[in-house]
């Protein structure tokens, strides 16, 4: 312990100099994007190291944890990105890939991926919904405001967060659709007023989030994925105005621009469609704009 | 893209303060050296998200190659480990965590874990060996020189890295045996000269190798590991002094005082031993001095 003072510059030396032999072993690489991506993470990480001095014992746990959040992924279950959301990286992301202009922001996609779902008809009850009745409905256009026909609107509701990914196997009970909107741009089910919800913490990230002390809440919010030709996908989330959650959502998805009022209406108020609903519902409007396709920064060439 | 300007200023703020969110995330973290490691890493990852700027599509396709490092791994073949080596952050682990005070360096372990071996006594021929017979002898002692009596030498030899680790199963063909040292703390064996070897390029870090031009050759080398009651344990190489690709072992594990003269013999020179061997040979000697126990840089609390 008298010569950490000595080793602390010995191994410093030495590091600086392993991460530019590292660097310099990417000189051959044809793919230029390659070589600057695989450089700035060689120095990160390298910084990272020298500035933490992992142990061994902290490297090898590190590294099985990794390892087994790998493992742990599958088809219906993304624990990769489920740790990049609860370190706030699929966010920064998120952020980094946003259009200027005025389209609704992005927000994460989060660790289900939904490629398929039910196709309903405007104003139809999204399958299988359950809680406190809410319409949501809006317009999507384009960056200019002009209303899109045909634009399809996927919504997927909380319950796939609220219960382990494995429950569902190829059943997908989970309330979700999509809508095609009409002639004037416009899209509306019934759905239901959002819950707070926890992400999945039966893998390895909910061992970590419980370690770091982190509850693993998230804001209540409606998932919506929005696509149309020649417009740029959005995926993002309704948030409800007002809950405290809104400042400690552990994906960190909430964004200005996402968050909206929930208006509640007591038994008996006429619905917007004409339903006569037996207790209290709420409604909700968001208004969706698609940047241009061509708007997404594109890769020249593939990573590898 | 006339406003990419605007839309780094706005996404770097954005990202800016992310970053200090997710770190404010971990204050009721009970642990302060998993609440520092954690805030380091977010830091550091950040910053390289912030610097390289991935597009959607080079994010999706890192968190594939990740996952699929995680999925490649089983107890005959660490890629994440293998990654690790590539990218020198093995060595810079093993480079910090070396004791000062004139014991044998370490270096890193490679992507195959070796447990348990057969024993051979002091002299006898490594089995299965093959190539040009090569006398290794040498002593192990304590930091203060005194030779340690029982000291565990574990050898293994090329083969593992020249064959994929799958074709072994359970038979584990690749040479290799430990010796103990006897009351003199002198070992001793016959194995052969090594030769340059490639790492294992079947998985998903070979092709990472490939699209960086890589060539993935490790300069040539005989792996031990030693370990004695009370001192610790020491994993690392001799290298064949002389040799090119000791410039450019793709692992960045060459260190001074692992590099040793081989010894060649003409056929008809008598063996150390007193064996007479039809055909030329080698000798190399590799003296071990091995730290005390308490040296190693310990957790004062599991990470998690």
């Amino acid at each position: 312990m008298t010569t950490s003072g000595t080793t602390r510059d010995r191994a410093d030396d030495a590091g600086d100099l392993l991460v530019s032999r590292v660097v310099g072993s990417f000189d051959r690489c044809q793919d230029p994007r390659l070589k600057t991506v695989m450089g700035s993470l060689t120095e990160h990480l390298h910084a990272f190291l020298q500035e933490v001095r992992p142990t061994e014992t902290e490297w090898a746990k590190a590294l099985d944890f990794l390892v087994s959040v790998g493992q742990f992924t599958n088809d219906e279950r993304r624990e990769l990105v489920l740790l990049c959301d609860v370190l706030g990286a699929s966010a920064q992301v998120v952020a980094l890939n946003t259009v200027p202009g005025g389209s609704t922001p992005p927000t994460v996609i989060g660790p289900y991926v939904i490629d398929d779902s039910p196709e309903i008809a405007v104003g139809d009850v999204l399958p299988r919904v359950e809680g406190v009745p809410c319409w949501i409905e809006g317009t999507v256009t384009d960056a200019a405001g002009r209303p899109v026909r045909g634009a399809r609107v996927e919504v997927w509701e909380t319950d796939d967060y609220r219960r382990a990914g494995a429950e569902y196997g190829n059943e997908r009970a989970a309330p979700r659709a999509h809508v095609m909107t009409d002639s004037s741009g416009r899209y509306a089910f019934w759905g239901s007023v959002p819950s707070p919800i926890e992400v999945p913490q039966d893998g390895p990230v909910g061992t970590l989030l419980h370690a770091l002390g982190r509850a693993g809440h998230r804001a209540p919010h409606l998932r919506l994925r929005v696509s149309a030709q020649h417009l740029r996908t959005v995926v993002t989330h309704v948030f409800v105005a007002g809950h405290p959650l809104l400042e400690d959502d552990c994906v960190f998805g909430v964004r200005d621009g996402l968050v909206q009022r929930f208006a509640h209406h007591p038994s008996g108020t006429p619905a917007p469609d004409g339903r006569a609903l037996d207790g209290e519902w709420a409604s909700v409007r968001f208004d969706v704009a698609l940047a241009p396709a061509g708007s997404a920064r594109a890769l020249t060439a593939p990573l590898f």
